[in-house]
């Protein structure tokens, strides 16, 4: 798919056809997230890629938007390594880059997906936490969703003109 | 371009020749980053987009690594709106998030650019506040230079499967 239509074309999916996510499609998508720019290039993030129906079961527990993890063939849980930054705070916006490539390809590759939020709200991030056993120094980030889209939704047009400022606010 | 090509091979690129950015490309690139998804769809981005060379210059000296707006025929301010916000912390994210699409979309259609912090560093944002003259209530996330490249730099291979975890931690 074109790179401006897959950006452009792409929704969040939240139901799922039963088909799972070959382990070819899964690299595409991680690759992707791995492409991500990150500041100085640290690449704090790492990902429990999660097929297991249990720990799916009790991701979509974790947040009230959760949900679609429990019928989804694929989770993330998408997390950064506190040790490993210099610059405090930018870890955030790493992820957040990650993840909207690997959205932006899964939905290129013809899966779709959901962006489930966690950080910086402290009982999510501690739900998600005690799911997968992520040690003290990982923080967890966000979730996504990832399959076969049940069906896939028409493209949103969300430009603004009012949003732009020219030169100065 | 093809989405994961554009994805795979994006680098930011610092160092831009004369021609401008026409108004069609910026509107591609912006037009990208609006596209993004948001946390329950609150869209908090504004985009400040500078082509005033005195702008640009001041910009570059915002952030020690602010320096290719200088010679940059487009600059990007993203910045939010926090009186807009009704969950705390996720415009950080989410103005990832656009900028991430912004940039995709930028090397799809032949152009280069950086992403140069901002958020969460107190004098950056000051200093980006003063230049364009942000109200208040608007926080600056990010500066984004762009420009046709004056060298593409190859693709770098970030996959790293040590970042991979099964099911679990």
């Amino acid at each position: 798919m074109d790179a401006i239509e897959a950006i452009m074309t792409r929704r969040s999916v939240r139901s799922f056809g039963d088909e799972p996510v070959s382990d070819e499609d899964a690299e595409i998508v991680l690759r992707a997230a791995m492409a991500a720019p990150s500041a100085t290039n640290e690449q704090p993030w790492h990902f429990v890629v999660v097929r297991d129906r249990a720990v799916l079961e009790r991701l979509s527990r974790t947040t009230p938007y959760a949900r679609p993890l429990a019928a989804a063939p694929l989770g993330l849980v998408v997390c950064a390594d506190k040790r490993a930054v210099r610059y405090p705070g930018f870890w955030v916006i790493d992820c957040a880059a990650a993840i909207e490539n690997a959205l932006v390809a899964a939905h290129a590759i013809g899966l779709g997906g959901v962006w489930i939020g966690v950080h910086p709200v402290p009982p999510f991030r501690a739900a998600v936490r005690r799911v997968v056993g992520l040690p003290g120094r990982m923080v967890p980030h966000s979730l996504v969703a990832l399959g076969h889209p049940q069906r896939v939704p028409g493209p949103a047009d969300r430009f603004d003109p009012d949003r732009l400022h020219p030169d100065r606010w």
